[in-house]
């Protein structure tokens, strides 16, 4: 019998990370990336201007875009929401509830935002989607005693 | 301004079925499909005999059949995961919570469950997780006040 | 050499399910929930009013929410097919034929269903699918000398 | 309506390439290139030779040389079966039954030598599966009145 | 261990093709079927034409065929990028850039054409994309010594 | 026409990031998570210990963890290998060959790297991929003239 499965049957002792690989790789940083990459697409439509009417190479273009855009942005927030959901199910364990009794509010307010920033264009949910993830980040180095400094790619 | 967006600014007042399509289409027996097929490989896998050591060719279709059936759990696991996962962040509504006030840890538990049936080759954990699959079957179809039996394919 | 491989050289004398798991768990329910989802966007699709002119941002939800239902329509659509494939290709075997001799032509018409539910946005053609669905669900468990009630979740 | 949606209401009078893109590019190389590579690593697989035992890093070679070649030829398999119904819902519309009676049977049993060659280790059936999509290859082209030449890359 | 790690010690003596499988099975028929594809729907996106305002029906299928190919051409131009890569990547070796100098320069421009084809609707990238992956497949099977004629499925 | 538009026909005028989305939202640190995950994998395999002969739990489990640890070695070193690709096709441009001639080398060594951590299980190759990482770290943040510290998750 392997250290893994020997692991697996005392949950409680064990608040190391252990992804379901176990990889014991965990970085927020996926889904901090995936969710700038949702909130861009959100700003570059909201600023995609109508094509002229008639003017079908226009109009092409601008259809064109504006479809991949969507698709994009649904893409990026599905990797976001599904990144959050590993950390959630595959990292935190029951005694991280007790110094963040929050956290399964926490988990399920981010991927409902996802959602969000998928159905609709909406600036101010990719905004608020940034800064859950921003406060995600922030647990989880402090459950590691690590910090490591948030930042944007773009 | 679609419907659909009225909806999403009004989350609390809307506890119907939206996925995040939204396409309303929610059965709890996209989870319990694979869950019993990751269950199944597990049963499978502890009944595979080694080949006599010497047969090249029972070594080969040992080898092959066992990393296979490993393959599928891991795969059906995930879509045991994924499908339950989709029913906590996007079926699941604020108010619901007050019907079932352990609905954040029961979603986790099973979450864990798929991660355990993964990482082992464990019948009891493969059982465990149908049965909490049944109890959120249960769950699902009573907020949407229906009686739909609970049935197994194999 | 596994019982499996035995299996295998003896198709004809062989008619249980045998997935090329095999993991012996088939459901059509597979296949049902994802032409439901695939009808309830039609339907959604065809009921989006267009956005008043220059209401940029009404205009903007309008297409995302078109695109996105467009996208959802084609992978539930191909989902449908893709389930229904695993049905045709690995539940059923040569003696079945003998039972009901159009099958072939029941799941080439069902397959050519899920394609013109991605190619158009045609009510007809969804609940036609549906309805070939039905009919399979029927065929299915009658060769299991089961007797599962058909249901729609939506 | 696009010309698309009328095309889709005399199937029988269009007896032309249409996938359900439809792109219109129909090519049975796609499936004969995935085949090839599951023949190959199905021919890899036999040959590979245990490591003495003790070896560690001999034995973890080998464990892992022989679990990705199952693997891919598990996906190689699954593309050249894809492939191949696509060609089958897609491409080939009732007229052609008429020149080709046997055509469901033809996809019928290439779809199953492709689970085959997944389940199993076998040359047999691997070379088997090359022989019916070089007999597809055949009526393909002949269907589209072009003489485009059979021949393979390894 | 296993004849496959030696040759990966030895990577300037080897330069026969070794995908990553490795399988051994190499085809630029993969990149040129699927940039055929993305060209076709390139060319029916150009032909489409918008729909008589206040046709509700003729608009949705107009919406529904525009979203749908521009889905399509993306698909299908992220795979021609894939399987370009893959040559690049694991079937030239060193020893090929003796013979072809430009061998980086050429892949990098077709794997940029890619993303053209996707962020435009433009013929031209299109017709020009055909036009590196034909002499891609010139010197691809130059370096096999085979002569492999170039054709289109389209 | 949009803006992007003008941009793609005027590529050596726009050192800027443009991803083919295009998002501007690229970060190494996906390459490097991925990287990271493939190496601990690789570890942990090299750190497995055989089982006792005749103890067929203990087989079961040790071929179960075996094999699934190569598949998420060969899926995480997947995603590196991707991930790099998009900086290099994407984000750097022909303006970026001046200060960095080697550009096209660098990548191409890293992606057979990627390759030989599928390939190999090979703690040394594991650990020069994490090295020309960190190197196209370096180049990819000085060129967007930020000071971005390197750190590894695990």
């Amino acid at each position: 019998m392997t250290s893994k499965m020997l692991d697996k049957n005392r949950p409680d002792l064990v608040a190391e990370a252990h992804c379901d690989g176990p990889c014991g790789v965990y970085d927020p940083s996926s889904a901090r990336i995936a969710a700038e990459a949702a909130r861009s697409m959100t700003k570059k439509l909201l600023a995609l201007e109508p094509p002229t009417p008639g003017d079908l190479q226009a109009n092409a273009s601008y259809h064109n875009t504006f479809s991949r855009y969507v698709a994009i942005k649904e893409e990026q927030a599905d990797i976001a929401k599904r990144e959050l959901i590993i950390l959630w199910t595959d990292y935190f364990k029951p005694p991280h509830l007790k110094d963040y009794p929050d956290l399964h509010e926490t988990f399920w307010k981010a991927a409902k935002l996802c959602s969000s920033v998928k159905v609709e264009v909406n600036q101010e949910h990719a905004d608020e989607l940034m800064a859950v993830i921003e406060k995600i980040h922030e647990i989880f180095w402090a459950t590691k005693n690590r910090d490591v400094p948030w930042y944007v790619a773009s």
